[in-house]
């Protein structure tokens, strides 16, 4: 079978608090572990919840990360989904645990978009 | 345990190409499908990618849905996260899958943040 893409759920527990709660802070953590992975950004949408949490997402050429926080259980659920073999998703998802001090990360990789025939990626854009 | 959040990843093929690469039309639909399901829409963005295919997210109260699309395999990768008992994300779901006119879905749920105490589940909004 070919695939289009790798998908990281990515549990990340014990991370510091006042990270997971401040929108600007989260919103330049995941652009720049975007960057480092090598991604391309293209759009970019953050939240702030009352009275607490951040969601937000950055949609990459290659596809997109997205995260959301609960700053009171010092957890963030996050996801990073890359197509194409140029970049590699764990890179992203290693800069974030790293970021927010986090104790203990737990992540699937699941694959997505299963073919029988050979698929390529374009990731060139308007 | 105790889980915050339901996470659908959906792989819909089969779908209609013209609507896979149309860009306002996706968003309509994906906006559409977040209402349908019960969801506060706050944040939106998609993107055009040439020669084909759209990517883009809807940022909800109760976490987001994304979309990637490659109208060449009328193929659509979707997630569906949602966190509390309020909406359910299949709702979401099966609205995509029929307005995407989609032959063939397959679909897992995923459940994310686990804790071993109860956890609540805030969708207030600054």
């Amino acid at each position: 079978m070919n695939t289009l893409g790798r998908h990281i759920l990515a549990e990340i527990y014990g991370c510091n608090p006042q990270t997971l709660n401040d929108r600007e802070l989260i919103e330049r953590i995941m652009v720049d572990s975007a960057l480092e992975a090598g991604a391309e950004v293209r759009e970019v949408a953050f939240h702030k919840f009352s009275p607490q949490g951040v969601s937000g997402v950055v949609v990459i050429s290659e596809s997109h990360l997205t995260i959301h926080t609960w700053p009171e259980l010092g957890y963030a659920a996050v996801d990073v989904f890359t197509c194409g073999d140029r970049i590699n998703p764990w890179d992203a998802c290693n800069y974030l645990t790293e970021k927010f001090n986090a104790k203990h990360m737990t992540a699937t990789e699941v694959k997505r978009g299963l073919f029988d025939q050979p698929v390529s990626v374009k990731a060139s854009s308007l």
